[in-house]
């Protein structure tokens, strides 16, 4: 591979309720990645649990944990070990009562580098996600790793190009979204293909305004609550490239590890083509902080 | 049709050297749009000529008008007669030595309601737009015609999530971007699909983040100037729902006269299910008028 080639690892996976078994699933998912040569590798959002916002229920704040706590420890001490960089998605408890929904970013030497706690948080039937978290109160963010400088969002992140364009702004080469997105299945007969088009499209047009390399790691799998609510995620995971390119995809059924070749010389290349950040009319985006302009 | 549905008319046609001919094509595409019912119908950009810049020609100039003037006398008699919304491009003096690539929107009855001056001046090889166009000073624009609130932007704008978003914000319910771009001969073949895939792909991106319907004309066909230089125009003129999807396309390769029913209704179905205007972190976007975060 060339000075500005390396592999980026999806770890795309089904929970269920045995909670040390979904973090082993994970775990081995991020050995087999790295084996296959990954050298960035990114979890699916909220990896050690089901999607436990499927409703409101207090007892799920048990699940939450500190950062530096064992989650993190696990990965940074695997991170240490196979020389690889993980963007790893948490339940994060802040203090007793405050909650994110937080991505970790550890260094290839182990080394907590910072997190990302979800700015845009979701709330409609299935996805309560406004009960648990609190709104990340600390931006937008881009870390120099070893091996690229990326920035990391998280699932509703996705549907908002301020949130992309500003991480994009601070340099980030990759954008990772670990994610946790699936049908109702009212509506997937109807609906289904048009929402994760929807979902695909919005993420590949911020690889293209941004010139960047986007990275979106969804769980899959049917995952019923208590109250017999029903989520099928439709994992999908998939990398674009700065040219909105899907490189690759994974099933919409069935778990799948994906380790895929990216070159980072791609995004020089593409935004000297599509010179969109020469182009920007910075003088004249007065109102993009404003919520209606009427 | 219901209070909340109309048509829109997209006229997609071949420029040659005599102007009158150019006109009158369009003139024509307009009224068979609106004898198929199109209600707001959009022109491709600078229909009246062929695209001058593919080279830096200050003979060009001439092609220039002013606002009022020949092009919009004659599309404001139009709207009167057929009692529709015009959304008209063109190369716009002015003063002397002062150019715009500029849209009027005419209303129903042939009332001037304003112009949209392009923002976002591309200039790569083929396409040396910054010669010809001064960047508009007047920022995005929307506005409330007989048959529902639209804003304009063109070709290049369609890069720039920022400008969509402003002009989303700002109440329009419909994007309109005429539109001039192809394919260099040296690229076709490797980069052809590509290309197109990303400009749609990126339109229909802001269809999705806004929640609102997307019209996009591009003329078709080859044109050489007078250096020998050749781009094929791509048409592919398209519309796009609220939920990104594409409701109708034009061929990449012929003249076509679209007219295609939208339900405004769509909007605030949209928007209800994917309610991202609720959740924009408008206290989170500092930056975004930054040329770069370093």
């Amino acid at each position: 591979m060339g000075a500005n080639e390396l592999s980026i690892g999806l770890v795309q996976v089904r929970c269920g309720e045995d909670l040390e078994a979904n973090s082993g699933k994970t775990i081995t998912g991020i050995r087999e990645a790295a084996s296959r040569g990954a050298k960035i590798i990114c979890t699916q959002e909220l990896f050690r649990s089901t999607y436990f916002c499927q409703q409101e229920d207090a007892t799920c704040f048990r699940l939450a944990e500190s950062i530096p706590g064992p989650t993190t420890d696990l990965l940074q001490s695997l991170a240490r070990e196979l020389e690889i960089v993980i963007v790893g998605s948490l339940f994060e408890q802040r203090a007793p009562g405050l909650y994110h929904n937080t991505a970790v970013v550890i260094d290839a030497d182990g080394a907590l580098l910072g997190a990302y706690r979800k700015m845009h948080i979701p709330d409609d039937p299935g996805f309560y996600e406004k009960y648990y978290f609190t709104p990340g109160d600390q931006g937008f963010v881009a870390w120099e790793t070893k091996y690229a400088k990326i920035g990391v969002l998280v699932c509703w992140d996705q549907w908002f190009p301020e949130a992309a364009r500003l991480t994009a702004l601070k340099g980030a080469e990759i954008l990772f979204y670990p994610t946790a997105i699936g049908w109702l299945p009212s509506e997937k007969e109807t609906l289904g293909e048009e929402q994760v088009d929807a979902w695909q499209t919005i993420q590949r047009s911020h690889a293209i305004a941004n010139g960047c390399y986007l990275v979106s790691v969804n769980r899959v799998g049917v995952e019923r609550s208590s109250n017999g609510e029903v989520i099928e995620f439709w994992g999908r995971s998939f990398v674009a490239a700065p040219s909105g390119k899907v490189v690759q995809e994974a099933s919409d059924s069935h778990e799948e590890i994906l380790s895929v070749p990216v070159d980072l010389k791609q995004i020089t290349e593409t935004r000297q083509a599509w010179p969109f950040f020469r182009d920007r009319r910075i003088d004249a985006y007065n109102g993009l902080e404003r919520r209606f302009i009427d």
